[in-house]
């Protein structure tokens, strides 16, 4: 056996301790919490040694962080849809569709969602996090902003920066809504409604 | 003295000992965060004695919520000034100044603002109240679009709890945004642009 082989071994080896760990660290969130989940609860369940766990996260909050690109990361996915309306009927369609998929996500994932929120709450890790997520978010909103500005298809007088915030706000608080399930309209309304207002607000 | 008399001095003197420890308390907040700040320092500042404090709260979470009743009194006056406009532009107007108006008020209350944002974090009891003022800040909002409805200067097609319930979360993370001094355009910039895309998006 050659020395790449054996690399290659303890890397898959490492790897698959890694995901076991994450499996476990989301069955522990969801069952206790962000709050009252223990790292020790994790490697328990994860059946590894406390040294080899340690080599691959410092505590409960790096877990979770990791977990949380994963689910955010589909949420991604509804982001980059191709973006390159014609006319603002078709614009209308693709963000309503953009703002259903993204608050359906929400629902689909709100046991995940509700361990973020508290994390979000209680750890300024956890919330930076979130913060570098929302500004990723933001950034590609606002190139798709200024894509429709530069073809004629949006008001050119608004700054695209300002209006794609106020428009993630708006999807992210009504996410949060859904994750409490303390909205009182159908999601597809909820995406229908903001979407028309917004599209008309925006687009020529 | 009759017993009317010596009824009012009891009850003036119990609402001196409420103001000095509400006084007492919004220092000590300001000085040490939500989280580190305690009751006793409180006490302590105002120079009153523990039972008649306990008297009054339970709690510093008791307190914060009365600190923070206040201060959003102010924002009320804001939301509640009388929305009859007679146009789309006159809708645009009176909306971009209130937008505005909110939004100088939370730079101009940045420091305590601060405070209850870690608050609501950490302190359901907090967060609920918060909840509670979000609530009364959207009916009104709600009113408002359904007046403009009923006037034939919005579009009717459209749900107006849902389209107020949009508008006041971008309103409400632009004032996050402020409070945490996190923004990047000015306030009267922000204003006018969010106001913009929603008059131009909901009014005829």
């Amino acid at each position: 056996m050659n020395h790449r082989n054996i690399e290659d071994k303890r890397h898959l080896r490492s790897l698959k301790t890694r995901i076991k760990l994450l499996e476990a660290a989301r069955e522990v969130f969801l069952q206790e919490g962000f709050q009252k989940a223990t790292i020790s609860q994790m490697i328990n369940k994860a059946s590894i040694g406390y040294g080899t766990a340690y080599v691959h996260f410092g505590g409960k909050e790096d877990l979770l962080i990791v977990l949380m690109e994963g689910v955010m990361e589909q949420f991604f996915e509804i982001a980059e849809i191709s973006f390159l309306p014609k006319s603002k009927q078709e614009a209308e369609e693709i963000i309503r569709k953009q703002a259903n998929d993204f608050l359906k996500m929400a629902e689909a994932e709100r046991d995940m969602m509700q361990v973020f929120e508290q994390a979000i709450g209680v750890s300024s890790l956890v919330s930076d996090k979130w913060k570098a997520i929302r500004e990723k978010f933001i950034q590609r909103i606002s190139t798709d902003v200024a894509y429709a500005q530069q073809n004629g298809l949006a008001r050119s007088e608004v700054n695209h920066e300002i209006v794609a915030r106020g428009w993630f706000f708006t999807n992210e608080m009504y996410l949060w809504e859904i994750v409490r399930d303390e909205h009182h309209s159908s999601v597809e309304e909820i995406a229908r409604t903001i979407a028309s207002v917004y599209v008309t607000g925006l687009y020529l």
